[in-house]
């Protein structure tokens, strides 16, 4: 029996019909028993880090494992060559492999290639745009390529928040009240895992409110999209300046930091505005104005007291742990759908 | 058939009961011969290495690969997150996550969870209390921890050294010589070897000489619990200060390194005390002094004519290389005897 | 049933018989098929990268993993101790165990030992005289040694390259024309890769042109051997400082970069005469006065457009991809054929 999703890529939650999305869930949900056979026997993945990683890095090698196969893991520039990705350019600087000729090696000689690169957090829309996973795709030449998070997106987060939102709050999000809370953090950081809250909550036809300070409300395109997606299903998306009132009556609270879209490139300027607001921490105050039961999310590593406090983290309505757990689980789920022979 | 240790962490010798390490000892042995089962396929575990290693990392790698299992080996900070360790840390600094979250992830994702934390090197009885290791098992949750080298313990080392004991010398050690010889060393290291070696040497009621000049003497509360152990099954602890009586009759000589626990943290007062003292490697003329056909033992890596001298590192007394080879045996047992379903 | 290679180290293709070569090149290529067995269950070898790599550590890995057994890949100084190499050394620097207790522990817990070693590349003789690998290989006591390369050698690229000739321009290769290239690069590399080709090529009895500027003659002890191996096959070897009439007639140019070895070890002084030559980049007007369909080979990694231009490396007759592949092919076929129980 072979699926809709065998010999595919995963670049986005965008790549899914509604069906194949609920297919991976469902898969994922039953790897939490384990299995005696080894379905993906033989079948060896490159798992290619541009960027650190610990839980990423983690699941796929675990999930590999677990389904009877093998991930090498590779970190271009610190155990292999570092990598150019203009095309055409001329190689006399640092770089010793141009991207092309080393996604093209790794492809040759594996089953699927999952790769991390994080946004270059210099130009917005070029960051918006994927150059440099859709470089990695093309010279991947039809191998299946992973997204392990890249500069503005996380499919693999967006199907474990997912799971952990449908096993929490029921299996229909439809109208449910979802808020991502911009918090504060001491670097800015990339839109990935916002933009990754933000389609699955609105691929659910949730009410979405995006909590943020002036300056950082998300890329008015991408919100273009999340909101007509939202309305699509029933759901919508309203933008909140007011700390407070943002989070009332939210059923699920996502909370996550990213640099001022209004400054992106100019991290200097951008600073005073982000530390304006170090108060936006998620604290059991702020939570309070949410509905009775709210759920807290966050994807991990977290800077705790900061973005949100140990209580908020530690208390009875975090979904923290089960969406660290999930994400081995759709990885498992990916690799199976999509290599299993 | 389940065994005593099925679903336990090792993060000491101390944690043994007697027939617990007669069973891994046996166990390590009969994995000499190369088995066609697979008993821990479908396991993972993740050999988290906060310091570096080599012995240790690959032991374990090849202990979960030889039982048809998988290790996944993390170094944090190298190629993940850096870990904050203290607890309602507002963690505005480099650490961009906390230990507790980093490890329940781990945690649950594998079977098992092993992990190298080195001494802090700058408070005696906060390494000898073991805070960081305590924390990672607090963390874990349940997941069984293996101590794959501690602040002030490395238990792998201490079954390694005890198997290499018992079969050069006999499986009674009752009463037989053992010397731990100070050496000198270009840096103050840890208390964790040591004191491995005298947790093996003294629950195996051996009559053990500290052979160390003066400021070296292991920290007192620690020495009174080995020489109470040591005596409970008919052996002792003395202290000589004595470089060449210190070793006389010896059966075993275990050369270590160590900083002078009297200066511990004050490295910058210690090293002209440790510079003094460059004239104790073992050496043929100390090792002359010993019992015929005395036994040399070194944990590795060791720096070779500083420590001790080739002749009697290569000689035909040294148990360097069963000692080495015996982390892979042992590695095998503790992972099969706690993992296996 | 044993093969001729079964339980042999691979250091050179000097090591291989003929017969030897081509059992190697055979199972390589079958090889390209999956099987369903796996004839390496329960097999580990450690890779120790004592430099960086991209090809060969997923090559290695992903080849264990599809025969069924498993890969520890390994990088001293990174993730584990730094080595001392002197014997006899007084260890009293940075480094914090010598190379013959590593390899020693290592090799006493595989089945076989792959390392790469690259060139001092201070002086040319030393280098020549590979003294880190045969260090390595008289630690490792007897565990099998795969060069992944070295001071002067690349026998698995000596492999894939003749595979790819070989299914290139027909199995027999004697008396067709190949040219090596040297080519400009920002940096003197080091001669294992020409010497590699220049091994492969004179085994095969083909007619073989070095094209080099003044200065970059590869060591003529070296030449004088290569020569004579390759005139006693029906082929030969000359030497040209023409640009453009090198490469005349040539079936196959096989392009890469050195340092010039009449300045070996000076490289400041030798900055200036590589500089000189930046134009003889391989691009199509070199390229034009080659045989009709000539082939373009390249190890990888490349820099582009500085050693040969894009449309050479992505043109028709470009190799690379295939070099690429068949080192999986060929590191595939001689784990199976020296590991296989």
């Amino acid at each position: 029996m072979t699926g809709p999703l065998r010999g595919r890529s995963l670049l986005s939650l965008d790549d899914l019909a509604d069906a194949e999305v609920d297919l991976l869930l469902r898969t994922a949900a039953a790897l939490r028993e384990p299995r005696p056979e080894a379905p993906l026997r033989g079948v060896t993945v490159a798992l290619v880090f541009l960027n650190p990683s610990l839980r990423t890095r983690l699941a796929g090698e675990t999930a590999m494992a677990d389904l009877g196969g093998h991930a090498a893991v590779l970190s271009p520039g610190q155990d292999a060559w570092k990598w150019e990705t203009r095309d055409g350019a001329v190689m006399d600087g640092d770089a010793v492999e141009h991207l092309r000729d080393a996604v093209a090696t790794i492809a040759g000689m594996v089953r699927g290639l999952g790769v991390r690169c994080f946004a270059g957090m210099r130009d917005l829309r070029a960051d918006l745009g994927e150059a440099t996973l859709r470089a990695i795709v093309a010279a991947a030449g039809g191998t299946p390529v992973f997204n392990l998070e890249s500069a503005a997106d996380h499919p693999l987060q967006s199907l474990a928040d997912l799971l952990a939102l449908r096993e929490s709050l029921g299996p229909d999000l439809r109208g449910r009240r979802f808020a991502l809370a911009w918090v504060p953090h001491p670097k800015p950081l990339p839109m990935a895992v916002p933009h990754a809250a933000l389609r699955a909550a609105s691929r659910s036809g949730m009410r979405i409110t995006v909590c943020c300070p002036e300056g950082f409300e998300p890329d008015r395109e991408s919100l273009a999209r999340f909101r007509a997606e939202a309305e699509r299903r029933g759901g919508g998306i309203e933008v909140s300046h007011d700390r407070a009132a943002g989070l009332a009556g939210a059923e699920a609270v996502y909370a996550k930091s990213w640099g001022a879209p209004s400054l992106y490139g100019r991290w200097e300027e951008e600073r005073p505005l982000r530390d304006r607001h170090r108060h936006w921490t998620v604290d059991r105050e702020r939570m309070a104005v949410a509905a009775p039961g709210a759920r807290f999310l966050h994807c991990l590593p977290m800077r705790r007291n900061i973005e949100a406090t140990d209580e908020v983290v530690d208390g009875a309505g975090s979904l923290v742990r089960a969406q660290a757990r999930n994400r081995l689980l759709v990885q498992k789920a990916v690799f199976l759908e999509t290599l299993r022979p």
